[in-house]
């Protein structure tokens, strides 16, 4: 696709995830910023695949194309297998569930697939596939309405003259559409309350250069971006106001595990006194978990911290590490902004009744 | 030169600067990992160039180098100018001067050099340009001699069994030889205090991957690389006792300018309860900038945070600040070696008792 139809996206056509044709169409990130290409997908497997090999990711965004993949999955169980696709299923979800181990939204989204396929009486019901279908675009469209609702939520705490950094992707490339750090940024924009858009790089994926960046100049917003290390020094400048950053797994006590780079954000801002606000939906929420001790953390290939953007740049011999995630305690997360309501200095009893008025 | 060769080069071997056949020879460390190079410098405005495009970087190097480079100066100025020569090489030594603002080992360099050029009486004196290179050579051997030396005093500080994280390059390659910070690193290597080495990989020019680490592995000494935003993680994991770095200008209250992200660590490491050691010759220390808010942060070109490697990495269109430095205040520091000893919790007055002691 030629650069200028990937300048024309606006926001809200920006949609990493559709379901059109009976197939699933992703955006493959790992090509952006330099090419747009949906790659269409039509068998449960393959989707798995592209979970793992990051064609999507973004916590709520694994959560979507997860539950279109289940439909995937039935379809293909229902030919095989007939009236057995209920039982021969289960090692697909499995598969499916742990093809990354902190997004907590792709449990969430299996499991919700999982107990409709559990409800679903063949013998009453003729398109059990259909039924799949609506309940996947009804998981993609929540999303969509959770982050337009968290947006003007965020937004609302934030005071006209603002400058806010954000880090990773957490924008409509990371969810159904909108996004939710970066949601809570657009609303705040349209709002006319940000002066700077500042945004991490985000080390070693680059999701702060490749993806928001593009994402945000869709829309004519300008965006400085940084070197991850720079951010310390961007908060003793006295320029700063707000981190706003997403969630890929926010544990009963307020615990956030979100993108590598995170926790020292959160730490820094404290420091700095500077407001730390974490934007996630209620799916990215597991009360199972009762802290971030609990959340298991992911570890990417080395390569992605030994190379850039697929270039060698490390001393050949050298070992790394390379944790997708960190946590950051609850204690120095200021307000976590979901769809159902803003939880200020977050613990285990506010965010219980959080789901308590569900 | 063949990777072989490349891997068989010993730390004392590794000499950033050579003078050689009336010729200054700098390893081009813009190659590295990938290729060892020298190149072949014999007129000051070459190497003025040189430093400000970082084929010598590092704050002891780039002033050994500048002390060299004005050994061409003279010589050219004597050819050019006669007699003249002392007034004709001002302009010289300026521009070398301000070739990097923030490094202030260049500017001690070039002032010690042109102190030696006044002080020569060329009716006396029949050949400056050998006094100018004897005084070049002192100022080269002194500094690995400082390294030296800082390696005991700082090794003397840290226990058996710890482990450490270092920032950017202060190794071999950043000094006349063997390192201020990664010196400190070698001799407590040999002591067998160390654990693990950690290196940030310390975008945007990478000198923790591609030049710390190659350092490291040429001796055998394991060296594991992170992204720089994983470092608030491995201390939050306990596996950290100490960050070791080194320095582009330490002001005379103890306020230290180095590599942008070391500020971000000394935060961090002061939450964590992680020891803080800044290593650097006294060379390094500006007893006329009273604190850090005096001392000039250069800021490079916005291509070396929008490209990674040499290639594009961020959307187009996206701005971006690159500041190459950033100021650690005194108080998160808790020690400073110099060749001259060890300033525990550096404030003013110990500064000046250092320099009293001289």
């Amino acid at each position: 696709m030629p650069d200028t139809a990937l300048n024309s996206v606006r926001y809200d056509q920006i949609r990493p995830i559709k379901w059109e044709n009976d197939q699933l169409h992703l955006i493959d990130q790992r090509l952006l910023p330099s090419e747009l290409r949906y790659v269409s997908y039509s068998h449960v497997r393959e989707v798995t695949k592209a979970i793992t090999d990051m064609v999507v990711r973004g916590a709520p965004a694994i959560g979507i194309t997860a539950a279109y993949a289940v439909v995937l999955a039935a379809r293909d169980r229902i030919r095989q297998s007939g009236d057995n696709w209920k039982q021969a299923i289960q090692k697909d979800l499995d598969d499916l569930a742990s093809a990354r181990p902190t997004a907590v939204n792709l449990r969430w989204a299996v499991e919700r697939m999982r107990s409709l396929i559990g409800s679903i009486n063949d013998s009453l019901d003729s398109d059990p596939v259909s039924r799949l279908v609506n309940e996947a675009q009804c998981i993609h469209k929540s999303d969509i309405e959770a982050n337009y609702c968290m947006g003007e939520l965020g937004a609302a705490l934030i005071k006209s003259g603002s400058s806010v950094l954000t880090h990773c992707n957490a924008g409509a490339l990371a969810t159904g559409g909108y996004g939710t750090a970066l949601g809570v940024i657009r609303s705040a924009c349209a709002a006319d309350r940000i002066q700077s858009i500042y945004a991490n790089e985000t080390r070693p994926w680059l999701q702060g250069s490749r993806l928001t960046a593009w994402e945000l100049i869709q829309e004519g917003l300008a965006v400085t971006l940084i070197a991850d290390s720079a951010a310390a020094q961007l908060m003793q400048s006295g320029k700063l106001q707000w981190i706003i950053v997403g969630a890929d797994c926010i544990a009963a006590n307020g615990d956030v595990a979100n993108k590598i780079g995170t926790y020292s954000l959160a730490v820094l801002a404290r420091y700095h006194r500077i407001r730390f606000m974490v934007v996630a939906p209620t799916s990215t929420i597991d009360l199972n978990t009762e802290s971030g001790a609990g959340i298991p953390i992911e570890n990417r290939p080395l390569d992605e911290v030994l190379a850039c953007n697929g270039q060698p740049i490390a001393a050949s011999g050298a070992d790394a590490l390379n944790p997708a995630f960190d946590v950051t305690p609850a204690e120095l997360v200021d307000v976590i902004v979901t769809e159902k309501g803003v939880v200020q200095s977050p613990n285990a009893a506010k965010i219980t009744q959080l789901f308590d008025g569900l």
